[in-house]
């Protein structure tokens, strides 16, 4: 990839990715969630495209949104790993800082022995997790010269931000990841990481005065720091936007340096938010989030609702004219498995200098038969650059 | 590659690889040169043969003709960097040594405070470009105990060789690459590569006295010293020979130890050199120059032809019963981008050994569907070895 670094030019033209999480799915009754929404939009552009299917990290890899989405921004995801702690925080919304330690946090119960007997503390409601972060929160807020910022999740699921100098993460976890265990004491496992350690015990010890049953203990875990990558604007000469309705989203987005654009909750407010945008960025990374949400719930037919409802923008997209458009997921969803899946994504190409296929629709089976063949998804951001005619020759 | 190296085995099976450079192309009115061009021959062979499409370096990367070639021969592009002046100097058909730096330079225009004005000195006409070279030549031919070769190229641009011992590359370029500025200083970035720069120094100092207005200056860079490279005899057991008309070809086949045979300048000669020379070699490579030329030249209808003028001969190659044949280019040569591009280059294999497509035409989608996939140039040299049988069985 330093390669596409060297060669990277700055011009104007303008790059479009588009962004449908969990895009690729498996037939149901015959047919795919793709196959069975009825898209004349994105079929007429397919047909003046170049097809194909990308492997996020690997063959038979199912990735997280973290991988995926990095390897489609051009960075490797196996060289760049987004610690747990810090996906968990972007996914909340929090700031990251360089000076985070993030972690993960499962409230949980213990017996009087201190031995785990449920992990999930019987899946408190997100609302009683609210409660409880909150008087967490006003009782501790620093230890040593540490600042402490806790945020809930879901259910029993909570992010801990440890902000302050010579923190580092090679921590033990102290989630024995079964129940009938002790929780593991969090020693480091290495000279640096000993603050974080004695911060992490006295946090534990704080917290377990304060907790009552059933979510009486914490149990912690994904300890990462924010990692440092170069930016897109470095790398590839590109000034970046992001678009997307989630945090996690947008915190990816913000670890390659984009822009984050003000942006509101629906699919017609991310495209009036391109719109009002066109002219300010040459690279805009649209993210659609609802298709992956529904293939998770095993939703068929709300999956295939929303790639019809993304189909019914494209004609306003395309009066933008954008000089390349891609088209695809970060990683498959088929509604049928209710999770990510190792299926590679389904991949549109579109720009003055493509051969195109002249396939009639945009479906897996015609990706998979499309000219632009099976490849890494880490090679989608060479291809809109070359496409962009932002890479000059490699040697004479 | 080295795995090749081991299992090759010499046998009398012959291959002929046939690159007609900067062949895929782009459409212009819905198809591109080879889907335009008339080639009842190839379309023929096409039949009988797998296709596929092959990256030169990587995806989206735009290959200048020194790595695409070297790929295609079956040396890693990336490992094996053929520098500028080497490229150059070949280019103009000098016999380059292993004690050369061989530099690429332009005439130019300085002012009387010697700020560049111009870097090409107006594009001075290729006969001034001759008559100034052979001033300089005639006057600097030894700086201490180095010798110094001067070769004009087209318009401001030649070649200058400095042979000697002790010299490595490792200089300041002297073109500071924009007008208004000072050229830079030639000093040495290591120690061992002092004598180069002071050599240079003093070339330009002696170059600089000769000179006249438009002509006053000259700007060096791309400093390079012949790449020491293992040839294909000892690598792969061939017996490889080059029919090139243009000297950069035969410069790079030189490189990895072909045979360079006399030829003539048209594609009727090529073929004539290839019958004479049929019974003396196992390998042939034989270039096709103006396919890429005319590419470059923007003219689709010119490249159309000399495609089709390839495909006159097809028959007549036919006739030499090859064992293993591939057709296809090093890089892209779209009409419409005038330049070489990061396109795939269309690939046909034919030998008893293949499982054909039956495809009826060759072209560039029907290799993106064919038998092949998508494959680096690097693995050519490894299928036609194999399809030559010229590979042992790796491990028991």
């Amino acid at each position: 990839m330093e390669l596409i670094d060297k060669l990277s030019v700055k011009n104007s033209r303008k790059l479009l990715l588009l962004l449908l999480d969990g895009l690729g799915g498996v037939p149901f009754d015959g047919k795919t969630e793709l196959e069975k929404a009825r898209t004349p939009n994105l079929d007429l552009l397919a047909e003046k495209s170049v097809l194909g299917l990308t492997d996020p990290v690997a063959s038979g890899i199912t990735p997280g949104s973290g991988p995926a989405h990095l390897a489609l921004f051009g960075y490797d995801p196996i060289k760049y790993e987004i610690g747990r702690g810090i996906l968990e925080a972007l996914g909340v919304g929090l700031d990251v800082t360089y000076k985070d330690i993030a972690v993960r946090g499962n409230f949980s119960t213990v017996d009087d022995k201190g031995l785990v007997v449920d992990r999930r503390a019987g899946r408190i409601s997100t609302e009683e997790n609210k409660r409880i972060c909150s008087i967490l929160q006003k009782n501790i807020n620093k230890i040593e010269d540490v600042d402490v910022i806790i945020h809930p999740g879901k259910e029993h699921r909570f992010v801990v931000l440890f902000r302050g100098d010579e923190l580092y993460p090679e921590v033990l976890e102290t989630d024995p990841q079964k129940v009938g265990s002790l929780p593991i004491e969090c020693w480091a496992v290495n000279k640096k990481s000993e603050k974080t350690a004695r911060i992490v015990r006295e946090f534990i010890k704080s917290a377990k005065v304060l907790l009552k049953t059933p979510a009486n203990m914490v149990l912690l875990r994904g300890f990462a720091k924010y990692p440092t990558m170069p930016t897109m604007k470095e790398r590839f000469k590109l000034s970046p936007a992001c678009i997307a309705t989630y945090p996690m989203y947008k915190g990816l987005a913000r670890l390659v340096g984009m822009d984050i654009l003000e942006c509101g909750q629906t699919i017609r407010d991310e495209l009036d938010t391109l719109k009002n945008n066109w002219n300010n960025f040459d690279f805009f990374y649209l993210h659609i989030k609802k298709i992956d949400s529904l293939g998770e719930d095993g939703d068929f037919d709300g999956k295939v609702r929303i790639i019809e409802e993304v189909d019914s923008i494209m004609p306003a997209v395309l009066l933008l004219e954008p000089d390349v458009i891609v088209i695809t997921g970060d990683h498959s969803t088929p509604a049928i498995l209710k999770s990510h899946s190792w299926h590679p994504n389904p991949l549109l190409l579109y720009s003055d200098f493509i051969i195109s296929d002249a396939f009639k629709t945009f479906t897996e089976r015609n990706c998979a038969r499309g000219g632009l063949g099976r490849f890494p998804s880490l090679d989608v951001m060479s291809l809109m650059l070359a496409n962009g005619l932002k890479l000059k020759k490699y040697g004479a």
